[in-house]
């Protein structure tokens, strides 16, 4: 394999350079735990309300994973994009477009782009990923490569990378610009090409929470107590501020316990940490003490920039971002029945 | 007056300067627009659910003006912290502390940090302000020095700057420490001292629109047309989206227009940037062709990032970050009536 980079600019020399895994491996390696979100997690709670074009997801896109690579920042570097975000060389917006190799149905290949600001920053941890959890990519998660783009949906993390370009402008195939927007609830099948050049391409993670378990149609036994679970996460590198629960239909909300991966703790004073970028999901549980006979659970999460999710949802022409408050309505059973 | 700029950690050089304006004067100047909204802006909203500890605002506080300085970034850079944020002293998460002259309440003096990455971020354009809309800053303004720090709360645009401290932790002071934190709802005045150290200061705005015409208790003609403004903004440096206005209490929206200032458009395509960060507000207005007996007008906006406001209120003690929909209901008149 070998991924194409291509920095052309006029502003800059012109730089196109052929890598293989080989010079990947040869650049500095990082790995970042970062979860890796589709857009259109959760769509089923916008079918619901009325049809999209996408398939129908549960809250099952997203997990989580310690991907391995190189920095993409690295690898610019190395074809001759400026270091420094102080160069003036950033004062105009620039994107870096991925495509894929393989087959798609709308478009010649799937192309796709994110601001090269943003890939610049160190911080950011955009990552030439060639490992997962410890070891190379399967070829389901992108093998030989991919982008790995924390904080960032999904749908920017391509994989099976085919090559990667520094340009002027956002990428212009059908996946950046004619899909993954949240066009307005007025735009429609027979309408909507009037309305993807006027919204932007989606680029940052939503607040979101949802409730794992009780999973579907899991019975929970009336009077014994239940250990709720399940994920949340938000984008750009913000902290999730807290889950909340609530077991009276959002009236009253308690406070969830959260487990956050590679949380780190100030080694001087032992406080948690709250200016770090976090990628990773927040996986968190709350106990009820004695499941009543009906029961209703909801879910809502808070971010480090004050947003939290919205009691409803708003349905949108592709079914994306959906993050309304999460609701589970198990059924419940005596535990004398369960023991039949 | 003078800047006590103090960066004493073990890890680099200890530096301590005292800067006065002339020094500040030779940095490079730069300029920014915008918008700084106090966490308390709306707490009106709050305050109608329960009492809140804060003065009551409506939504008059934020404001978007054009400010000029050098970049914090550059003041800390000459005082010997590494301009790189790939350098290894960046793997530690630290703060910048500000403290401002002047006396408060509920400490010894006003003093609030922001974590140093976001500042050592160029394109974040954090300054220490001398000039706001082209003019040496006004007392009320902070003058001679201020903190500008787009995308974030107001509380840390420190003003009347004393100095400006970095440090491996954040603020310590009561305005850090003890204010300025959405706290969950089960915390009140009686049980809040539990909570403050649970929970992290706010940095980052979230996404937030207000109505401004038809102001407090305007009458609107019946049967007339009538322009609905607003401002709309969010933290972070994401765009805002869209704005939508509905007249029927929230079943169905309407697009706004809006009105970005300092909007950038790609040079070659003419299409519009959304790639740049966004630090100014966004003004909009809404048509009402015909003015209706009983016009109640709500708004509400969305982000670049996917996330919208809230349909209700969710109450917090300090009664900060209040960004439900927004929601007016005028008083109308007929037009003959009007006229007598």
């Amino acid at each position: 394999m070998a991924i194409e980079i291509n920095a052309g600019l006029s502003s800059i020399a012109k730089v196109k350079r052929t890598l293989g895994l080989y010079d990947l491996s040869k650049l500095p390696q990082f790995e970042v735990v970062a979860v890796l979100e589709c857009a259109g997690n959760r769509r089923d709670g916008l079918k619901a309300i009325k049809p999209v074009n996408g398939v129908t997801w549960g809250a099952g896109t997203a997990s989580n994973a310690r991907w391995g690579g190189c920095r993409l920042r690295d690898v610019l570097v190395a074809a001759g994009v400026p270091a420094d975000l102080s160069d003036p060389f950033y004062a105009n917006p620039r994107h870096v477009e991925f495509a894929a190799y393989g087959e798609v149905t709308d478009d010649e290949q799937y192309t796709s782009s994110i601001p090269l600001e943003w890939v610049m920053n160190p911080l950011n941890m955009v990552l030439v990923a060639t490992e997962m959890n410890g070891m190379p990519l399967l070829r389901d998660h992108g093998f030989p490569a991919r982008i790995v783009a924390p904080g960032i949906i999904g749908a920017r993390w391509v994989k099976w990378l085919k090559y990667i370009h520094v340009q002027d402008r956002e990428a212009d195939g059908y996946y950046q610009q004619r899909d993954y927007k949240i066009l307005p609830p007025i735009a429609e099948a027979n309408n909507c090409e009037e309305f993807w050049p006027r919204f932007p391409a989606l680029m940052e993670l939503n607040i979101q929470s949802a409730i794992c378990r009780p999973a579907a149609d899991e019975c929970l036994q009336i009077g014994k107590p239940y250990h709720v679970r399940g994920y949340a996460l938000t984008g750009g590198g913000r902290a999730v501020d807290r889950v909340e629960v609530s077991l009276d239909g959002g009236s009253t909300w308690n406070l969830a316990d959260m487990y956050t991966i590679q949380a780190k703790a100030d080694s001087r004073s032992g406080q948690r940490d709250w200016s770090a970028k976090h990628w990773a999901w927040v996986l968190w549980s709350f106990r009820i003490e004695s499941v009543p006979p009906n029961c209703t659970i909801a879910s809502r999460a808070w971010d480090l920039g004050g947003n939290t999710q919205p009691s409803t949802a708003v349905w949108n022409y592709r079914g994306v971002m959906n993050n309304a408050v999460f609701h589970v309505h198990p059924p419940t059973t005596s535990s004398v029945l369960s023991r039949l």
